[in-house]
Order: structure tokens, then sequence, then C-alpha cells
């Protein structure tokens, strides 16, 4: 097994770069492609910018997912990130950091992966780097486009109702079982979405937390009817009873989080069709602080265990 | 002292954009700022894209440079690859990776000291990402743009003279005394350059190396005549007679490496002097296989011991 210290980094990216470049189509709007000092592409009106980094032991196990899907999730949560602002990806910088000792062959289909989860999403990898590092990760820059409107955390009204795309939980109980699946693809929804929202967010750090973001950004609280939620059969499953509250804190489901003004509510059924998945009004936006209330049906206050994520407090 | 892990992502995050906020003039092309899923931006004609991390032990030891002199390096050398196509820095993104124990007043100052450095550019820091890791690491996206015609590393033709800005080996006589100083600026000489280069790259793995890359580029060889490098009085001091060897491999020196047509040649004496740097002539591009060939004064061979940096085989 050939591993990237009998190969090195510039022969590996020589070789990289040939097969990125054999299997491409042509992009009128790539003017230097990867391989030069930079990228260099043609502008758009208006740009969106993000970065997202996903490290070994901390945010996956390679136990978890192969390498392909690995590349793939890399791309995925700086797209859902790209999405929540109601753009499209279209150019995508990939910097790894991988110990000498890997596997040339894993790297190969991470890269080749990211590649082309970027190009089912019509977007480009045009750069990147590798560096040796401790331990593998993958830091992803990714530059959008916004076709309409842009939508920020900052926008949401107190009366506003807020809805969720997609189910909620699922990655949690799947990341409890040992796996780790493809985040859910919501760019077209999130372009779509908005058009009548006031305010949108993706829910990486957990949908309480994700919706305190938006709280905090907006000046207002927020209250979630616990048994609203678009809870994952998967994690019913595992966790019965204790499903819906599990599901309102354990993030990464990479499904969007939006407010919408009660003047825009039929212009959202309009368009819920073809948003390509479910989408659930689970909430409302308050006066009051920046913090989420989740009650049960009978409005009486439901207390959860756990907060979210947070790098660095647990 | 306090430590991230005392202060948690979300807070330490938080702290830091209201800081850099208070400090920031208004830049009416930026639509929406650091905070949110993503930054928007007006954007330009032609981009400039570019990624390159810094990861401790391997790019850096703690104790050859301060917090801050780490953020400002972690610009330089991505403005050093947007220079190197001609174009000058403007959107920037920091990913850090940073261990819970590391003390928030170092991850303050390496923040500051970044959006500083870019700020002092033209560039903005507007947004990024801190994940937990092992060890600190810092992945930049730096987006550029093209003020006037763009050089890539594939221009050049046989018999082309072959100039370097600057100095070569300070960095790498620094750094074997265990500093890190900081890269010099090359963003106007980058964009002078472009008018008259017809190939252009940073010398970031040491000089050899990075004119090979503009050999295969170009599909050319390339002679260097040793004694015509403009080796740093630094690296004179410390290596002596060896001091020119030294500064063709060494590495780091985030110089401009350009390559000139005989027709521009008397353009580039015009333009030289508003550099505000050195430009010395040190060889030039040949026919022949890509490689590069270092010749003494009398037009011998001289053989280098090392080649130049690649990170997974030394």
């Amino acid at each position: 097994m050939r591993r990237l210290r009998d190969v090195g980094e510039h022969a590996w990216l020589a070789r990289l770069l040939a097969r990125l470049a054999r299997r491409r189509r042509r992009d009128a709007r790539l003017l230097v492609g990867p391989g030069d000092d930079a990228a260099v592409v043609r502008g758009a009106a208006r740009l969106v910018l993000t970065t997202d980094t996903l490290v070994d032991r901390v945010h996956f196990r390679r136990g978890w997912l192969g390498p392909a899907a690995l590349g793939r999730r890399a791309f995925a949560v700086n797209a859902s990130d790209v999405a929540a602002m109601g753009a499209v990806p279209r150019w995508a910088l990939l910097a790894l950091e991988a110990p000498a000792r890997m596997p040339v062959a894993e790297l190969d289909a991470l890269a080749l992966g990211f590649a082309g989860a970027a190009e089912r999403a019509g977007a480009r990898l045009v750069g990147g780097n590798v560096a040796r590092g401790p331990h593998l990760a993958l830091t992803v820059a990714l530059v959008g486009e916004a076709p309409g409107r842009v939508v920020t955390r900052a926008g949401a009204r107190a009366g506003d109702a807020v809805y969720v795309t997609g189910v909620l939980g699922a990655s949690g109980a799947a990341r409890r079982a040992g796996r780790l699946p493809d985040p859910p693809r919501r760019t077209g929804a999130g372009v779509a979405l908005a058009r009548v929202a006031s305010a949108m967010i993706d829910v990486s750090d957990g949908l309480v937390q994700d919706l305190t973001h938006v709280c905090r950004a907006s000046g207002l609280g927020a209250t979630v009817e616990i048994e609203r939620l678009p809870v994952a059969a998967s994690s019913r499953r595992a966790l019965g009873a204790r499903a819906a509250a599990f599901a309102a804190t354990a993030g990464e489901d990479y499904e969007l989080l939006v407010a919408v003004p009660a003047a825009r509510e039929r212009a959202l059924q309009a368009l819920a069709p073809r948003l390509g998945c479910r989408l659930t009004r689970i909430g409302r936006m308050t006066r009051g602080r920046p913090r989420v209330t989740v009650v049960d049906a009978r409005g009486r206050r439901v207390r959860l265990a756990r907060g979210g994520f947070d790098h660095f407090r647990r």
C-alpha cells in the first residue's frame, strides 16, 4: 500500500490534478484552474463566502464513513451554510492536513469524493492545499452566488412562524450507532425559501442552539413546540419517548430553519411542494430575551438536558 | 489565565466579532459581515482564489513568533499567492483549529493580527471558523481581484529572462536561528510585474523548486546563475560561502519569481524603480526538459544538496 510519504506532496498533487482534469467538463467561467498559485474565475454581482473544518476524532471517526463520503461531507457542510443564505455554491477550495502514513488511495478517494459532490451541486473544486499534520483535517472554503434575495439570521420579526426542512435527529441517531450519513442537499430549498424568509440558518449545532443564534441576531425570543418537530424515524426507533428532545439538540442535521412573516405564509405554501423535502411549522418568534423556549402541546415548558454543540465546552 | 475551554467557542467568537466591529471602517462592498452562516460581498469581474495552511510544529514553532505575528504570517503567505497572479487581496476567511487549553488572549492576538494584516493590505476578514483540534493550525482562504493582466506559471517562453524580487535566504537563516520574520509584502510589485511578465510564481518551497514549477507549466527548462542570486545579508553572515546555495533552496522567501520576454525588458526597467524592492536578473528560460540548471559565473553546473520543500518527503 502506497502512503503519502512514499509519493510526496508534489507528485500526489500532480496526479490528482491530472485525474480531475480528465473527468471534467469545460467551464467557461473558470479562467485558471487548480495547480497554479491561485485559481482565477469570472465573478458575479454578489458573492457568498464561508469556511468550515472537519477534524478527525472531533467531527468524525475514520470508521464512521469511508474517505469518499468524508470528502462529500466536507463539501456538504459548507454548501449547507451557503444554502442558508439563499445562495448556490460555485467555487470550492479544499485544504487538507494529513499524516505522512496516510494511504494515497484514501486521500485520492477523499479528494475525488469532494470534487464529485461539488460538481453535482453545480460547483467546482478550483484549488487547495495539502500539508503534513498529526491527524486528518479538511478545511473547505466555498464561494457561492446569490441568484436572488440573500437572507441572514438577523431579519426575523415577532410573530413570524418558524419552519424547518426535512427531519431532525437522523444524523444524531446514526452517530450513536457509529455511522455518519451524507447530509441532505438543501441548495434548491434554500434559494426558494429565501424568497419568503425573514431569517434563515442551517441546523448544524442543534435546532435549539441554532434558533438561539437567530434570536440573538434578530433581538427576539422564540417558542418551539416539541411535539411538532419532524423527528426522523431512525431517531424514534433508537430513542423512543426521548427522540423529540434528542432531535431538538442533536445537531448535524444540515436542515434549514426559517422564520416566515404571516404576510408571506401563502407564498410559502405555494412554493412548499417544490422544495424537494418536508417543511414543518415548529414554532414562532416572540418578543423578549434572545432565547428559545421549548413547550409541549399544552404550552408547558420542557427542559432539555443539553443545549447544543460547543467545541470547547461539554 | 483564561483558556478556550473556560470561555467556549460561541462566547469567544461573539467577543472577537464585537472587537473587530469596533475597530473597523465601513466597506460599501461588504453586504453581510462575519457572524452569519456566510459573508456576502459585492463581486468583481475576475476573482483570484487561494488557500494555504500553517500547522504548529510543521510550518512554525510557537517559540519562533508571537501569536500576532503568526496571524500576520497566515495572511501574508496567502497574499503572496494572490500577488503572484498579479492580483490584490480583498476578502479573507480564517479557519482555526486550536486545543481547548489554548489561552484566549493568544487566540485573540492571533485573530486580530490576521485582521490587521488583511486591512493594511486592503483586504478584510469576513468570516471564519474555530474547531477543537489536537494542535494549532490556521487555514486561510483568500479571494483577490485582478486589476489588470493575470499571470500564471504557464506562459514563459524560451529566452525569457528570469528575475526575482527582494532577497533570498533571509527567512531560511532566521528559521535556523529559531525566528520567523514577517514575509515581505509584494502585492504592489505583483500587480506591476504582471504588466510585463510571461509567467510568475511566489518563492515558497525554495527558488529552484518554484522555478521548476514554472518550467513544468511552461514546458521549458531554466538556467540560474548562482552568483547572481540576491542573497540576504543575514544568510551571508550565518552561512558564509554556502549562503548562495542555501538561498537557492531554503524557501519561505515569499518573493516573486518572474519570466520576462526580451521585448518587454525596457518596460520592466521603467517600472522597476517603483516596485518598492530590489529586482535582480538571475537567469533565463531555455528549451529542453522541465528542470532548473544552476551554474556558476563560468557556466559550470553547480549541484545542490537539497531540492526544496515537500511536505511528505525529507
